[in-house]
């Protein structure tokens, strides 16, 4: 049985997508529905995302943002206001069209980001330049019409938050567009150990209506880009368009700038991609529901005793705030037990023993390198969180030098092509800025620029499409 | 300014509904919005939410619930399993018909309630006895197209809670639905200081589907019943629908048994309802997202001294777990500050001067009493913690009194409607059973029966409607 429960998953290296699928749905993180590109997010996955938000929600509450709610619906006439914007979105709308068995004046739009309904209410509270900033955050739901879908990497609805920002000046606004991006990267970097490239996007690659779009970018072990979160900066674009105007100190009558930045549940997809193997997921301990399983080991006569033990030692860890399991279920084995927690990823197992009683101590064994290790019960409670640290930074670390790894820095459009083609990974290479080599490299080889590499010094390079002096350095991916 | 600030607000007594939604509004929890029947949730009604979720959360969680995500949307077929369920809502369903420039092949209902999407996914989870009970909450938005909407009360969209369960015997299931209402009642009383009666409802009143509705029913200034939360047991009925089977321990495939409960976002406009007064809301302690608002009192050269002082005790009650806010703006008089946070329903103002810094000393002010109490700094972090605390308890015995003064206990039908039209409030009368008897006395009075009296004995009474023998005492009101 434990023999058949593993091997019906095919190994990560040979069939990755089949191997992603396998995984998210047998570690019980989601479900496919009955609604097209709809998943069911279920309580261990949910578990995951509820730890991300916590993260998220303290680093943006300790930078004065405030969360609060807007409707789910827009208006069309609202979502057509900003004309970039509307050309990006209005292609995957979903349409509601009648209430009840009314049909509706004015079709609704429902929100496949927030821009359009949040802007007009920010310019009925926003008179002068004391009502500013405005900083709230949304944590909601959105719907885009995907016609090609994936758990957690592309769904039609999906979860996420969306911060929307007013400010009195541009440097406040871009201030906050970077302030955003450096939080965004200590979430992915410290808590779910995905270390990213940063940097901005093309003009083409920018969020619809935004002047600026700053962009997180991962390496999945593919050799693909996932793009894990933006911070946009909109100028006076949306401010203009939906009328948001102060009286500032000076007396005058001004536009207000504005920001809005994301991150979603496809971080998840980005977890299970970056840290698992063929046995199942590694989950980082910081978004960890569970991050250490005891499992009880007993035959017949001892069973009472042991489990009692399991219990106490369960509830000590508990109460010293670790994340803890029991499970001391007869219907299993011990092994299919282990099989069944590395499947889910639970980082630390806990195994305790007619032997481990006599001894007085207990089995611990890590997740990501299957160390094995004694540890006393007088000693357990300063272990664990010891082993749980090293965890974590050893996945940021192995997922970090994979990273390195990935990239390739290269002038030569023949290498590049070949690259994309076999190994795939970031391609560093020189740009002239034009949309029509985008184009050219995105029709060939399907990459894009996933962000522009600011640090490096483009003067005297070549565009490594069209041979044009280069402005800047990109990176280029094939993404999800 | 203060002046006219205040005065804009109309009497509590005088225009109730008027100045329910000026307090609303002006103490920035909720605004309207563009779209018909939705509004927004400002950060500081959104704040509200966020402790009664983590309210809720804790204590479901505490009991074995886990929280999951199901999608917004629901196909038509799978709303029409029901057969009650669907004629209950599909009148206000929101429908999309169109994703991106194509028309559906099946429309789909924007989820106004979640069994007809869960309960299809829980079909296909079950298998085994041992898959039971499953013990899922959601934490979402939904919507119901309302031709009559009040800001919190009754909105087309809104945010709530569903817990959707599914377990062995019909036993568990009743066990279940009970136990979630004991923990409503908690919460309701314990967390927002609002007493309530509780019991089944009517047939006719009970949620569409269920086999028995429990509810808990608290009562407004104005003499109508608020509906503050339901439980359901729904029997067999949802599992036949969605065919939940499971293989017992016996051998026999088996229907599981389902409940589900819901409380809302309308909580918080029972909140402002209850506890409210002229001068603007009055939060309880444990739901305000403000507890202690910090005023310094300065004119000129004090300023620098005062500000000092003002923000060290600010942290210090921050840091003591308490919730404070420092408003050292220097454009309000500390008047207006007091009628702004008054208005905003702070429990408690702490006012700190020059004089007050002589005397090592504040000024601590009750927002429900007003009553001042001077405090020295060495003592302040004890006694704000006690004052809090019997303020949240003022609150509860003061609106304890006025629920027990608004039930009126009547056998006279001409007394009943003679009450229903003047002072309003809960009439506890013996009811036969019947339908028509609700329905005579809903077309006479608007009055309904919000709950069932349990406790109460029926033998030898005689119907308030028609003179039959009663099965029941029941709690007659209007309602939101």
């Amino acid at each position: 049985m434990v023999e058949e429960f593993v091997t019906a998953i095919p190994k990560k290296s040979v069939d990755f997508a089949d191997w992603y699928v396998q995984i998210v749905r047998r570690a019980e993180l989601a479900d496919y529905t009955p609604i097209k590109g709809c998943m069911v997010y279920r309580p261990y996955g949910y578990g995951i995302w509820e730890l991300i938000k916590d993260a998220l929600d303290r680093r943006l509450k300790a930078t004065g943002h405030q969360n609060a709610y807007f409707p789910l619906f827009i208006p069309e006439s609202f979502l057509t206001k900003e004309a970039e914007h509307v050309q990006g979105f209005a292609p995957e709308v979903a349409w509601v069209t009648h209430g009840g068995d009314e049909e509706l004046e004015e079709r609704l739009a429902i929100r496949p980001t927030s821009e359009a309904i949040v802007m007009p209410m920010y310019a009925k509270w926003v008179r002068s330049y004391r009502d500013l900033p405005i900083l709230i955050n949304l944590w909601n739901n959105v719907v885009r019409w995907e016609k090609v879908t994936r758990l957690f990497l592309r769904t039609t609805e999906f979860l996420w938050q969306e911060g929307h920002t007013v400010h009195r000046t541009a440097e406040d606004a871009m201030e906050e567009t970077l302030r955003i991006f450096g939080i965004y990267q200590d979430l992915v970097e410290n808590e779910l150990a995905i270390p990213v490239l940063v940097g901005p996007k093309s003009a083409q690659e920018k969020f619809a209506g935004a002047q600026a779009t700053y962009a997180l970018e991962a390496m999945m072990p593919d050799g693909r880009a996932l793009q894990c979160g933006t911070s946009h900066y909109f100028g006076q674009n949306f401010s203009q368009a939906f009328d948001i105007k102060f009286l500032d100190s000076d007396g005058e009558q001004k536009h207000a700038w504005s920001t809005s930045w994301g991150v979603s549940t496809r971080l998840i997809g980005g977890l299970v991609m970056t840290h698992g193997d063929d046995s199942g997921l590694i989950l980082p301990p910081r978004v960890a529901p569970i991050q250490v399983v005891v499992v009880p080991i007993f035959y017949g006569s001892e069973m009472a005793e042991v489990i009692a033990k399991a219990e106490e030692l369960a509830k000590a860890l508990e109460d010293a705030g670790i994340r803890t399991k029991l499970d001391a279920r007869d219907e299993y084995t011990p092994g299919w037990k282990f099989s069944e927690w590395e499947l889910r990823g639970v980082p630390l197992r806990l195994e305790i023993g007619p032997r481990d009683l006599q001894a007085q101590q207990v089995v611990l064994v890590r997740r990501d390198n299957r160390k094995k290790e004694k540890v006393g019960w007088d000693n357990l409670l300063a272990r664990v969180p010891e082993i749980l640290k090293d965890l974590q930074a050893a996945l940021l670390t192995r997922a970090r030098e994979f990273l390195r790894a990935s990239i390739y820095r290269t002038k030569e459009y023949g290498e590049f092509v070949s690259i994309m083609e076999s190994r795939r990974g970031f391609l560093l290479s020189p740009w002239c800025g034009e949309a029509s080599c985008e184009d050219k490299i995105k029709a060939e080889t399907t990459a894009t620029i996933r962000c522009i590499a600011e640090q490096e010094d483009a003067v005297g390079a070549a565009c490594i499409a069209c041979g044009h002096p280069a402005q800047a350095w990109a990176y280029f991916a094939k993404s999800y």
